[in-house]
């Protein structure tokens, strides 16, 4: 395997009233993500969608990645490997979430339940496809639950 | 917006029957990806999930990213915004796959419907979370039902 780097360049930027990162409840927190100017109509049909997917680099994760972690930072939960987790401290820090397009104004989204902090970069915005991006009947161990 | 750099190594690279991008179907399609040896650890426990997320990076995609597209490449489906759909042709090229988790030996997972073709290099692997991942009652327009 080759070590070769893969560079990307932020789309966006997250504005958020969460300043950092926490393992808190978030899913009726109510963020903006304001996309480079010159790609808003990139954005164009969003809002046909009622949700989407952000990649967002992490960038306040601990770097080097450990291999393997408690989830959700609970040692209750035992050390998984951080593949088999969505730590933010993982090889490549790419954050992904599902969030609630509640408004598009040109370059920027309104959404609710994005877990990435204020001043994140953004990756990559895709509009979520049920039956593509949802699987039924999924299964995941109990921790995953609590 | 900046336009520093944000650079990522490969974790791993697909194996697959699937030589060249195509708009087909791939939902039978069985393929391995096959994570560097000394991040097989970060695995551990990955076993205990159904479905797992792939995140990729699309190498084979159009430069530079067009900013409006036709979804699925089919002119009757109308141009839209490159984040509104799934073409791999945008300016961060990454694709996002939801695929199922068949087996995982040491550091090669076994997993069906992985829309990434051979020699694809692989980003990121995260378990798939009921709840988290998905959405129940999520609304797209009619294209992506096609």
């Amino acid at each position: 395997m080759t070590g070769k780097e893969i560079a990307f360049t932020a789309v966006g930027i997250v504005r958020s009233r969460r300043k950092k990162p926490a393992h808190r409840k978030y899913s009726d927190l109510i963020s903006e993500i304001v996309i480079n100017k010159e790609l808003a109509p990139a954005l164009d049909h969003i809002e046909e969608f009622s949700h989407i997917i952000v990649l967002w680099w992490i960038h306040k994760s601990h770097r080097p990645a450990p291999m393997k972690v408690h989830p959700r930072g609970n040692p209750e939960n035992g050390l998984m490997g951080v593949f088999a987790t969505r730590s933010p401290d993982r090889p490549n820090p790419i954050g992904k979430s599902t969030v609630r397009l509640l408004e598009r104004r040109g370059n920027v989204l309104k959404v609710q339940g994005l877990d990435a902090i204020d001043g994140t970069p953004v990756l990559d915005i895709k509009p979520y496809i049920p039956g593509y991006d949802s699987v039924e009947n999924a299964t995941a161990p109990p921790w995953t639950r609590k």
